[in-house]
């Protein structure tokens, strides 16, 4: 096992973070790998806002009701950008429906995705910690009041991150065996069953957010996640159409 | 800059590869790392397929229309799943709508795009390399059968790897200060002004897949993937909604 993967074993959630600046050419070299990142047929279908200023993260983190938010030493937010080759293809004279479809959105929400682990793991990769923050998509037309997004962009993830001011425990995760698969999808007979030894072991984490207490076992998050709806995350896809995508449902 | 960086940098794509096998100790670390990846509030709402199965790839291969595919060393597909916590949420009594909910179902798809390129990353730094297959999604359905695929669940992406048998030249990327933003997404006059030296190198670049001719400018290209638009693809909200998710849609 090499240097790389042993860091990946031990990636944790990083939230609090020391005042140490990151270094403006660290900073250039994760934008460079962010940049180089597989991108779908090519298109690059996405963009990446960095966030400093103190009263637009004070309303980003109101979305994201995650307080430390304001306090990460960097703050990325990448988002779904088919604006940027819409114009490309204007200004040589085509206006074409396919430029905000749900194919191309779907294929900027990738690269979106693919661009924000491969930054992470650059970032890891230099000592510091990141935290991702899905929790920009509570509100989404917020965010795109906030970043002034134009129409045919969309926000994908943000991404806090610095030089770690703690050490969370490593955050277990479900058996191999119950998420890969041979050449089919297989379903078990009892679910419960086969995570009860994950639930135990789940059941003696700790988490640093609160730390004075286990937390649930794995198979009681899930209800209480499921159980914990939020009205504009279940209606995306409206948000994404006023973004101006096509959705094309029949 | 360190040696996990430069590899990040050197990040190609390859199609095609030698004989050797991928050893079963190399494919478990990178399943773990595939599981260690950041997942969602901690639900892990995908799963991995291997795909070893030859009559198996020889369909995929179809949809995806890459005849390669059907010889890479190692295929995973990586797919949404929200069945698994359906499951376990049912049997403990529970069935709510919002197992099914779109905001699961982004959640998930990040999941599986994050573990897609995490595992990228540990492939890469064992000197072997990967092809991304988004083309899985020109016909959702299809790859839902060949799978075998449960309600609430969804391909994402594939990824085919193992040790490399080509050395494609380094795709080129746009200029950074076109996707990198500070506080708001910043609009250009001129795109075409902006990517003129881009579109210049990348006239330069030579695809292996057609090593005879150089590839079109990027703005070419961006008009050329518009005008290639497919049905499936741009309509895949209504393979979703088949796969039992709730759009949601007002």
């Amino acid at each position: 096992m090499n240097e790389m993967i042993k860091r990946q074993l031990d990636h944790r959630t990083i939230r609090e973070f020391t005042d140490e600046p990151v270094d403006k050419k660290d900073l250039l070299d994760i934008l460079q790998v962010a940049n180089r990142t597989a991108t779908s047929t090519g298109m690059q279908g996405y963009s990446i806002i960095r966030v400093t200023d103190k009263s637009k993260r004070e309303e980003i983190s109101k979305v994201c009701n995650q307080e430390y938010l304001k306090r990460v030493p960097e703050l990325f937010i990448f988002v779904v950008d088919l604006f940027r080759n819409s114009r490309i293809a204007r200004e040589q004279g085509h206006e074409l429906a396919s430029e905000g479809d749900m194919d191309r959105f779907f294929q900027g929400f990738s690269d979106a995705m693919l661009a924000a682990q491969n930054s992470t793991n650059a970032i890891e990769s230099k000592g510091m910690g990141v935290v991702f923050f899905g929790s920009i998509l509570n509100d989404p037309d917020e965010i795109v009041r906030i970043l002034n997004l134009p129409k045919l962009t969309f926000p994908a993830v943000g991404l806090g991150f610095g030089y770690p001011n703690q050490e969370p425990q490593l955050k277990p995760r479900m058996e191999l065996d119950l998420k890969v698969f041979e050449n089919e999808y297989k379903v078990f007979d009892n679910y419960l069953e086969e995570i009860a030894e994950y639930d135990k072991v789940m059941n003696q984490y700790y988490d640093l957010r609160d730390a004075n207490r286990r937390v649930d076992t794995f198979s009681l998050q899930v209800v209480k996640r499921l159980e914990g709806v939020m009205e504009k995350r279940s209606k995306i896809l409206n948000s994404i159409r006023r973004q101006g995508f096509d959705l094309q449902v029949e």
